[in-house]
């Protein structure tokens, strides 16, 4: 086996979901994940952990919804006595084709989601953490051959996530400390309230709140946005290829947007509901072992050098305790490219230029 | 997809395991099941039944038990409560490599099966099914080729099932309804007591306690066995090759035995325990879909034209309520060839006579 897979592992178990002896354990393993399944089995066996594997086939789960009447009103009550009995949930994503359910309807899709909310908010309730086995599948949706893909991905999860969640943690501090923040880059000049608000420093572990692998970004809950921003980092929205989004804000509203390519998709979005048309993010990348864009947003938002903006739902954890989220059925995240004539300011002060950071070497103030 | 997968899930869910609209299942799937689940989800869709699938690799298990300490005293209280509430559990047996876990010690096994004893009850109470996915790993472990085998497993699963079990529900009140059994057969005359003891019509459905597919058997447990028997058809046990095992008993008991191959195996299973020297079970073949040996113990012992003996562990379903079974911790099936020069009687009546039924055409009295 690839000392990779094993080092994927060893982060996942340790790092990322603090697994302890005797806890209880569902490892949800995707058709091409079983090498790294292997990998986090014998680490859960070392740590003396309880394991019961689930199969997540969305090949699976298409045939299923396909056939069903698509009333799902007898809620699975093993699933959810399974999760209520879970401490640790470690999602093992790795299927052969992303577009495995792209023929089941819509509609059936929404309501197999909402006879499941139980089940979802008890898997939520667990230390839950998910990652990716890089599989060919994923190689081709980033446009590269399998080996080159694989390098990519351990460069973004095999990271020193100790130093990287001690650097984040200086964003997070000028985030919470701040009030004000503005982006400026090409096309783009936003200024956003971020005062009451916590940021989150997303540094792959369930220590930090964090429930990604990779991760390597600090977010927090915009509000009051207004400015313009173009978002010039390519990406697929619903299966629509998107690029060049800008939108126009007042007063934390969107009043204005097109797209170079993808328009409609927008339009579609922010069309959901009230909620969609607000910020629920903003959120600054911070992982550099992540170099280029892949069109997969579990990457793609964690890069050094970018900084994304969601439209609806924001996160609990940001908000005042007193506070509930914005609602939204959406939250779909849009990005930019800081990496050259950009900066972000918080209160007046330039805390980013052209992607470095101020307490790195070659910031320029 | 291959028309008889999806008839395999038709029997599965439908005759086997009568699933209906609301009922919980927990659907096991091995690595190269994965065609087998697809259609068995399809079915259990249109049923409005809730799918939980669960992944069963005996390369993650390996990984997991190797790594571990050997203590299990952490009882998995998650997959406990997923049984607890599990209406029914489909097994799909389906691996890459039956050897998997041969490196194992079996003492970790035998601890790591032993703390599992609450889920093993707890799933032996819910409408099990275990069959099999015809494999490549299966086809080569049978000496076939890959679609050679396929063809031999369908022929053994998609039979008339329901015409079967009334077939042997005729075996069944000829057992019920009999004392002594007597075997002849080619260095066989084995006189066996059955009289209070009642047969269990396998006909591969819960509607008949029956829980694998394909089955095909009728089986009771005899006591007060005399006599001796020679077991014709080769097969392996735990791991060694055994051809032409023969046995004497007195008054129930084994007290002599040898082997053309494999006798050390045969010493090995009878110093076990009490019970190992005793036979738990005695079976009639007869799935005539089954035409040769693969050394699989869920085919052979169904096939038509073959009885089996077991030693070890009776099932609580023959014994009158007021007997438990022999205690043991083993039950090894042996097989004999009938098709010649052999008869199964039943108080002097002949009931099979060259592996043809007194109700069948060709039956010779």
């Amino acid at each position: 086996m690839d000392e990779r897979v094993r080092e994927h592992a060893d982060v996942l178990v340790d790092w990322s979901a603090r697994v302890e002896a005797g806890d209880d354990v569902v490892l949800s393993v995707g058709p091409d994940a079983h090498d790294l399944a292997v990998a986090v089995a014998e680490r859960l066996g070392e740590r003396g952990a309880n394991l019961l594997a689930t199969y997540s086939s969305g090949e699976l789960t298409r045939a299923y919804l396909r056939a069903h009447d698509g009333t799902f009103d007898e809620p699975p009550d093993h699933e959810l006595a399974l999760f209520e009995e879970t401490d640790v949930y470690l999602s093992l994503g790795g299927g052969r084709n992303i577009s495995a359910m792209a023929d089941v309807p819509g509609e059936t899709r929404q309501a197999y989601s909402s006879g499941r909310t139980a089940v979802r908010e008890a898997r939520l309730g667990t230390r839950w953490v998910s990652t990716v086995h890089p599989t060919r599948s994923l190689a081709q949706r980033a446009g590269m051959a399998y080996e080159e893909y694989r390098s990519f991905a351990y460069d973004a999860i095999l990271r020193d996530w100790e130093a990287l969640a001690e650097e984040m943690g200086r964003m997070k501090d000028v985030l919470d400390d701040g009030s004000t923040v503005r982006l400026v880059s090409g096309g783009t000049d936003l200024t956003l309230r971020i005062d009451g608000r916590t940021a989150v420093n997303s540094a792959a572990s369930v220590a930090y709140d964090s429930h990604n692998l990779p991760s390597g970004e600090v977010f927090t809950a915009p509000y009051a946005t207004d400015g313009e921003v173009t978002f010039d980092v390519p990406m697929t929205i619903r299966g629509e290829s998107v690029r060049n989004v800008r939108l126009a804000f007042e007063d934390g509203v969107v009043v204005d947007h097109d797209a170079e390519r993808g328009a409609d998709v927008i339009t579609e979005v922010l069309e959901t509901d009230v909620g969609a048309r607000r910020l629920g993010e903003l959120g600054v990348g911070m992982n550099r072992g992540i170099d280029r864009y892949t069109d997969n947003i579990l990457f793609d938002e964690k890069m050094g050098d970018t900084v994304h903006l969601a439209l609806g739902r924001a996160y609990d954890a940001c908000l005042p305790d007193d506070e509930s989220a914005t609602e939204s059925a959406v939250h779909v995240d849009l990005l930019l490219d800081v990496s050259e004539n950009s900066r972000l300011e918080v209160d007046g002060e330039v805390v980013q230029r052209n992607g470095r950071f101020r307490w790195e070497d070659g910031f320029d103030g």
